[in-house]
């Protein structure tokens, strides 16, 4: 009953045949020849990858975990050859620059691959992710002697990055990093600080680990505005040329709920030699280089896993047998109208998540190429990005919970991989901006900032769109719209009032991914096709939208709350 | 800031004091002296020994986790010395019967010390919980020599009992158990089958266990009319009064995602003496006993739980400064809109669901003693139960992973509690009896059996009280008892369309908890004193109410929306 990964990769092609854009980049690359045979090559050949080499890790790894010994910290055994395969067949470099080895496919090519491999094993995937994502700050901030050094390294997977931006004081609140940067009368910087959550900031599957570090020199502005960002390597060639320590002292791993194959770990940092990227206090605003490709990182592997657990309970519901008339065989659990609303719901979300990352991973591809240069395809982007970032990561948790509820007490054990779904990502609505931060980045920098022009941007697209459509099929999509405009004109009116909008932020966030998968749902069950992968994909579009103008009506009064609901909160505290 | 399990049992006893039932029952025993004084003294030793002797091994005997070696379930080391304090103290005998050793305290006492130990450790909460559960059984059907053979060993906590139910291909469908049980000429009693699922199916903290096992004898009709219940005991002795083993084998124990200190046993029958309890084929309903005791032991678990989380986050809230005027100190982060409506929805949802366990102890000890004798009591009783069971299970995971939230990366790592709270009560929504089932349990046994005579009372009882508060107080909760209502209604005029009814069945349930909880939530807004622990129960009351009609009216659609919205299933299914 299980489909496999075969059956993954061919779900997320048709999803890219559907994005608009899709055509649009795959005629301005003629070079790369990303017709449909193509990507079902790629795709096909990803798909057996991660079945075939990274689902045998992903337990083993979970198992056995990560150990700090004698100050280094070592992963998971059956992890070294893996990252040899995955390394030397270039999965860790499928958008990387062609000039440095990688393959130069666009970021589609690589969310499709990672959305598999991540559903495999995505312990492993908190390796690539920041390298990828580090690579493309070196390439647009480093010097070049420093690409050259690096980037052939990156691309080969012999080195790796970091992204070490938390301190024990400094979550959330970037602004106030006291790690501190110092430069000498020779120009050369040094930096000294202590970092925290910075995932395989000490391992032994690389030759060297740069650090994309940021700190804050002598004399620098307070807040967010005094940070620079710098390369921090764990290991520096001495003046005879060898390699020796730069200063950079792993402190611990922490013991976490899950994703125990990718250390999380403390980093020392004691006066070690550091490159300045870019220019100096611009640290932040160049960090979101990468910090917004880990934020399409996040929504790929939720997709990845919800899709994983998804099937597991398909799965497992079509087997099991149970209830039924007692007098005769038991039925499959699947034939209950229970069970069937479970996997319904399941399916639906799943898909409708899928169809928003590929729109906008496509969406990423047509600005990077140039061939959507106008600012509203631009704004669209920065409005899909934090809600599909919180929202898939939202699902990757809940999904795998509901699934191990279909599953029952087997669900419950480690004979299924649900709960290991489970534990890896309850991480992922916390890093790289929390669900609730995404939510004020919605409201403050998309939504306030420019005065509403970003969400009338993605009105505009997400209705010209559903114009096009049967009008019962769209109305519930524009209905939601509706209510989404409403309330945005309304939180426009409350800049000055940002407590009574900031109560309803994570609401209004909500109500923002109801109006984008309420679009793409349409999508899907206006255009999937009519074999058996357009049809599953319009089922799900079809049940996502029976369901979506409640929630949203509900969302729409939790978003104008404002914040006398919290009136309470002072009873509650010191109660 | 963490104000810890005295403060608990603060909370714990104002509920019941708020119960309208309480009086009753306290004046109806007035030779246990059940005043505040004493309930105080009670629960005060109680949240005592469980921040003291429980706390400490909840996440060592998580660490360690049980083994099996050389046949046998060894429990984590720890375990030994609490079980024998708890034991030798009485916190597991506290509603026992007095004339085998128990306190003969009432159900509520008992729910209210559990509460206290189930947030400390829920792990060795599933020896005592079904040990207690069974010995009601045993009290109500076993014969007095076996009575007077087993009810002190076990009220002493040297013996100890199971609920052998789930075979493997017999969980909710429990008329399909195959496990025989065959007589001998003599009359004795010889079991044979394979169970699953059972907790503390084996171990090494008591000298003898008994299972309380159902079993099918020859010619016994099928499904649940059936099914018999046994005492089968792991040790007899035999003609030279030496213990012997009784053909009941641990075959294994399950790895799983949390509950890593309480053994789940696949256990194995082999030709093993057992003892009738009750009547022939009539083991299901008499088993109801036990069941019903563990329903509540759940809801009972989920609120300690769900309480634990909370209180971590409010007290991590407080002192976890992030944000703010960057020129300036951080602030609290429970100074942030959004961080303060996270904290006030896990306290109002605590808060109405210990409300809801103890109105529904107090009532069980209320029918117990013969204070209410009423069918209308006992009506509601029972339409309290599976509400109860449901939510707080549900909530005993939801609330868990709600406090990692607000903690963010600290509440994903093992040095507090959260996590394993989280991975706990993952089994509590499926184990005795799933949400689903609870919810198709309210359907047919409730609300259709009675003719909606059941769910009248419940009513009838809620809005008396109702009555004699504030219209503006009552008015959310009397809206959602009318929904509830409007929905009870048409489904009773779907007795025949069962599979519309049951694909909102769910929904139904989610919506009935509205409705108690809109009722328990007047209650507490309006009666629950001015003092401190009054304020934070109100204050949690009126959080509740502020939001529960919005709620309750997408649960009324969806509770009716019918089986043609799994239309699509077969789409996704072959998809």
């Amino acid at each position: 009953m299980d489909r496999g990964y075969g059956y993954h990769a061919e779900l997320i092609q048709r999803h890219i045949e559907l994005v608009p854009g899709y055509p649009g980049i795959r005629d301005a690359l003629p070079e790369l020849d990303l017709g449909e045979e193509t990507l079902r090559a790629i795709l096909g050949a990803a798909a057996e990858f991660a079945e075939s080499r990274l689902v045998p890790i992903n337990r083993a790894g979970d198992l056995q975990g990560c150990r700090f010994e004698a100050g280094r910290v070592l992963t998971p055994d059956c992890y070294k050859n893996a990252w040899e395969e995955l390394t030397s067949a270039g999965w860790n470099s499928v958008d990387q620059p062609a000039n440095f080895g990688g393959q130069g496919l666009p970021l589609f090519v690589n969310t499709a691959c990672r959305e598999l491999f991540d559903r495999a094993c995505m312990a492993i995937g908190m390796l690539t992710g920041p390298t990828r994502a580090g690579t493309q700050v070196l390439l647009q901030f480093a010097d070049p002697q420093v690409q050259d050094e690096w980037l052939p390294q990156l691309v080969a997977g012999k080195w790796s990055l970091t992204i070490c931006i938390s301190e024990a004081d400094a979550g959330s609140d970037v602004g106030r990093i006291h790690s501190q940067a110092v430069q000498n009368s020779e120009g050369r910087w040094r930096v000294t600080g202590e970092k925290m959550w910075t995932s395989f900031g000490d391992h032994d599957l690389v030759e060297r680990i740069g650090h994309l570090l940021l700190a804050r020199s002598p004399g620098a502005p307070p807040g967010t505005a005094g940070l620079s960002l710098f390369l921090v390597p764990n290991k520096v060639k001495n003046s005879s040329g060898e390699w020796v320590v730069n200063g950079v002292i792993p402190r611990r791993i922490e013991e976490k709920l899950g994703l125990h194959g990718s250390p999380t770990c403390a980093m020392g940092f004691e006066g070690a030699e550091a490159y300045l990227l870019g220019r100096q206090h611009r640290g932040l605003s160049q960090m979101f280089v990468m910090i917004q490709s880990m934020r399409l990182m996040v929504a790929t592997e939720g997709v990845g896993m919800s899709f994983g657990a998804e099937q597991a309970a398909l799965s497992y519901a079509a087997e099991r047998k149970q209830g039924g008339d007692p007098s005769r065989p038991p039925v499959a659990i699947n034939d209950h109208a229970d069970i069937q609303r479970q996997l319904l719901a399941m399916a639906g979300r799943v898909e409708v998540l899928r169809g928003m990352l590929y729109e906008l991973a496509v969406r990423i591809d047509l600005e990077r190429h140039g061939v959507a240069a106008d600012e509203r395809h631009a704004r669209v982007t920065q409005w899909l990005l934090p809600i599909a970032k919180a929202s898939c990561a939202e699902a990757a948790f809940e999904i795998p919970s509901a699934a191990i509820q279909v599953l029952g007490g087997a669900g419950y054990t480690r004979e299924w991989p649900c709960e290991q779904w489970l534990r890896d990502a309850r991480m992922m609505s916390i890093a790289e901006g929390s669900t609730g931060i995404q939510a004020l980045d919605l409201l403050h920098r998309r939504l306030w900032r420019d005065d509403g022009e970003t969400l009338a941007a993605f009105i505009d697209t997400a209705r010209k769109e559903l114009q096009g459509v049967s009008a019962d099929l769209a109305a519930p999509a524009l209905l939601v719209i509706d209510r989404l405009k409403r309330v945005a004109q309304q939180l426009l009116g409350w800049r000055e009032r940002s407590r009574d909008a900031e109560t309803g932020a994570v609401a209004f966030l909500q109500l923002a991914f109801l109006a984008v998968t309420g679009w793409i749902a349409v999508r899907l069950a206006s255009r999937a096709g009519n074999d058996r992968i357009g049809r599953r994909l319009a089922a799900a579009g079809r049940y996502w939208l029976s369901d979506i103008d409640g929630r949203a009506a509900l969302l729409e009064r939790d978003a104008l709350a404002g914040s006398a609901k919290l009136d309470q909160f002072h009873q509650i505290l010191n109660g």
